[in-house]
């Protein structure tokens, strides 16, 4: 087929959907043709493309063609079809107009590409070592499910029943009130965030300082003022500040992480816990708990977060993709009865569904054990990966320097004297082909921490090793100027 | 390992990463299971979990459990652990506190999920046959990938580069300016006017009444207020209301559906696209151009739509779903360089990205060949199945109905007389097996067409002969009371 474009005509304002005949074929097409001068030398629907379009015989759809042909209103070029007359240029296709572009909100990068530096180790990142992940054991469950039960014709807007039934047994052992029904499956936990903000009814919003910083910034960018509560890595929650902000402020929703916060690595313990869960009650905010580090922590199952110390009012999110694959992108959001339809109604106009086939290998994954047994290999390796930093910050880093105790997992947070230049230290170790984050715009306003995250489950014993002993000469380079 | 739940002590506040000694253990653990009266007879850390957190012999922890049982504050149970001693009781994890829940938008469902009949006839599906869909090539593609080059470890937040210059190549050959650079992959065209929603700067938006009523939806949800634009289904767009609704009321964004509009089957001619591109200029509003269903008809390929004549700063979205099959949820966006960043940054704040294996299946889908091969198969396919259709329309309605003649696709409008009860006529078929859809939803206020959609993409030919004539008798029936 000649690859041509051509002008499409409509032709329904003088048919019922029955056949047209000749006389009202040329009637029309000529007045389509006639009506915009710039159609000169335009190519006409193929008499194929009409035949079908309205039903018609071939002959009907010539004949037509050839009565205009007669009046001088079309012509046939070789074999290229036929063209509204008296042209020469196609004007109508080669010579677009330029509409106005819509107005957008600029929003700037601040979330950069992560730099990519051959053989360079990021001490920073927050994930797991993709050479620890379970590729093969995934691969095993695609395959399996490509073959019976096949890829899903369609995907359940809530999530997979099954996986969700899977995902509410889970958080159930773990001591949370959820049932399947008000579980649903997200595009990655940052879906879930964003199924939250998408329904809140209400304009301020509390969470950690630092703060996981696609989050602070989804929230700001839908218009929501975010309250900072400050974390020291070291001392966590500051009681008189928590209940000062959050009592002046009032705010509808905080959203936490309870363990592994990123950026500074800190976990809530027991107590602080019960404290933020007595303080929804006192000052009556809804909790939005983001549990994404709970299952990389060796010993962690029974250590109770806040849904399961708040009651299923709490809203839950938590993932998969960190623990078993990033780019897998499944994470989950746990409601309940009065929060699950205007969060479910926010993810259909947003995404519809998660892809289908990835639902159902997860839940192979899950269903084999396969998840599980990776969990405790995960946490083993992490132990040891925790162990293995512990010591080798010990034996490096000069007095002025410390670091948390997080337990295992994958982040610590590593507290810098005063003296040193972050920005420059960031620059002499990028010479030397470490990579570190720091983590200024997940604070609200100057950092009252000074230092940056080591993320001790993303790298090797040996390249950690090589790490922390660049970082470390470094630190005392500039400390001794 | 017992599974009871026991508390998190958090030590850092005294610890700078070093070791503790035995005598800073008891301290710290004693100020925290004194500080809150509600631990007692809670669980402590097992030993092996105090002696990972903290980089300490297991002989050191014990030692301070010792201790601290001789002070007569923790006790040995069974062999289940430590607890924090006058207990009984784990109040702490037995008596959950019932936080408040947070205060969310109320959001009706008004997208219910479809009826499920068995063996029930859907007339008015704007889905492809998934018998016609290509599960074997694309679980031969899942299989390639899978070997080689593997599942993606990460996920590019744009979307896979090579793919993205795949979908390119395809635009520019259909005479659009697009570049790799230009395109984001999303979760299915819903993503993608999502996407544009949020970073609208403008709140107004016209579109077509009757429109995609998940997207009217997502606007308004969204605190935007939407125009409608009429469409007839028979005549098109009447020009004196569009014009005089535009001037007057100014949209920043119009978002139009070039092919097949949902639910009416419309199909812009090149006149009106014409008109349309002229009034963007005058009246200085942006496009966004939902092109989902031009691929499905034949000889479409090189009618120029809203982007092709309107230059690049139009918005263009497409999906592979409908076509390739629903639960792979990919879609696309192409914007230019002066709005790709801030569409960019809402895709990475709202769900990162889409699945990584997704995107390489579709990406060796197209690289294959098969896409084209099975477009061609599919429009051949929809094209039997429209003219069976209108067949079936001929033989079996009553003169005064009418439908409209798309020309192939999925879809077309069919306009009953106003004595025909829609309400009735929806339920009088439901018992026989034969479902319709009403559209009231997608109107702007009262249905100015008296109809529903007819999708024949979705059913075999036997299907719809015997769900057409079944529709007909009863709309005979209805007319003859």
């Amino acid at each position: 087929m000649e690859r041509q474009p051509y002008i499409r005509l409509n032709f329904d304002s003088e048919n019922s959907g029955r056949p047209l005949n000749v006389e009202q074929l040329v009637h029309i097409i000529r007045r389509q043709i006639q009506s915009d001068g710039h159609f000169k030398g335009c190519r006409l629907p193929p008499v194929r493309a009409l035949s079908l379009q309205l039903g018609l015989s071939k002959n009907t759809i010539q004949t037509a063609y050839d009565e205009l042909r007669a009046q001088g209103l079309v012509e046939s070029k070789d074999r290229s079809g036929i063209f509204v007359a008296k042209g020469g240029e196609p004007r109508f296709f080669e010579s677009p107009i330029n509409v106005p572009g819509p107005a957008l909100k600029k929003i700037a990068n601040i979330a950069p590409s992560k730099p990519k530096l051959n053989n360079a180790i990021s001490l920073s990142s927050v994930f797991v070592d993709p050479r620890i992940l379970p590729m093969e054991k995934l691969s095993a469950c695609f395959r399996s499910v490509l073959k019976s039960p096949g890829i899903p014709e369609s995907a359940d807007p809530q999530g997979m029943p099954a996986l969700r039934e899977k995902i509410a047994l889970r958080l159930r052992d773990r001591g949370m009130d959820v049932e399947a029904d008000h579980i649903i499956i997200t595009n990655g936990s940052q879906q879930a965030l964003d199924l939250v903000t998408r329904v809140l009814a209400t304009k301020i919003v509390g969470t950690e300082d630092p703060s996981y910083f696609l989050g602070k910034f989804l929230f700001e960018m839908n218009g929501i003022e975010t309250i900072g509560l400050p974390i020291d890595p070291f001392k966590g929650l500051d009681e008189k500040i928590w209940q000062k902000r959050l009592s002046e402020k009032r705010p509808g929703l905080v959203y936490l992480t309870t363990n592994f916060q990123n950026p500074n690595g800190y976990s809530y313990s027991s107590s602080e816990i019960s404290n933020i869960v007595k303080w929804a009650k006192e000052f009556n905010f809804g909790i939005l708990e983001d549990d994404w580090g709970a299952e990389m922590l060796s010993y962690s199952e029974f250590k109770p977060g806040l849904r399961a110390m708040g009651g299923n009012s709490v809203l839950y999110m938590n993932s998969f993709t960190k623990k078993v694959l990033p780019s897998l992108r499944v994470g989950y959001l746990a409601a309940n009865d009065k929060t699950i339809e205007s969060l479910l109604m926010a993810k259909r106009v947003s995404t519809i569904a998660v892809p289908g086939i990835i639902e159902a290998v997860l839940f192979e994954f899950i269903d084999r054990g396969y998840y599980d047994t990776h969990l405790r290999y995960i946490q083993e390796e992490l132990d040891i990966r925790y162990e293995n930093c512990l010591g080798l910050l010990r034996d490096y880093m000069p007095e002025e320097v410390k670091w948390t105790s997080p337990g295992g997992g994958p982040v610590l947070w590593l507290e810098l004297p005063k003296k040193v230049n972050l920005e420059m230290l960031t620059v002499k170790l990028k010479d030397q082909g470490v990579l570190i984050q720091l983590s200024n715009n997940a604070f609200f306003g100057e950092p009252h921490s000074h230092g940056f995250k080591i993320g001790y489950a993303f790298s090797s014993q040996q390249e950690m090793a090589e790490a922390i002993e660049k970082t470390s000469r470094e630190i005392k380079r500039q400390m001794n100027v």
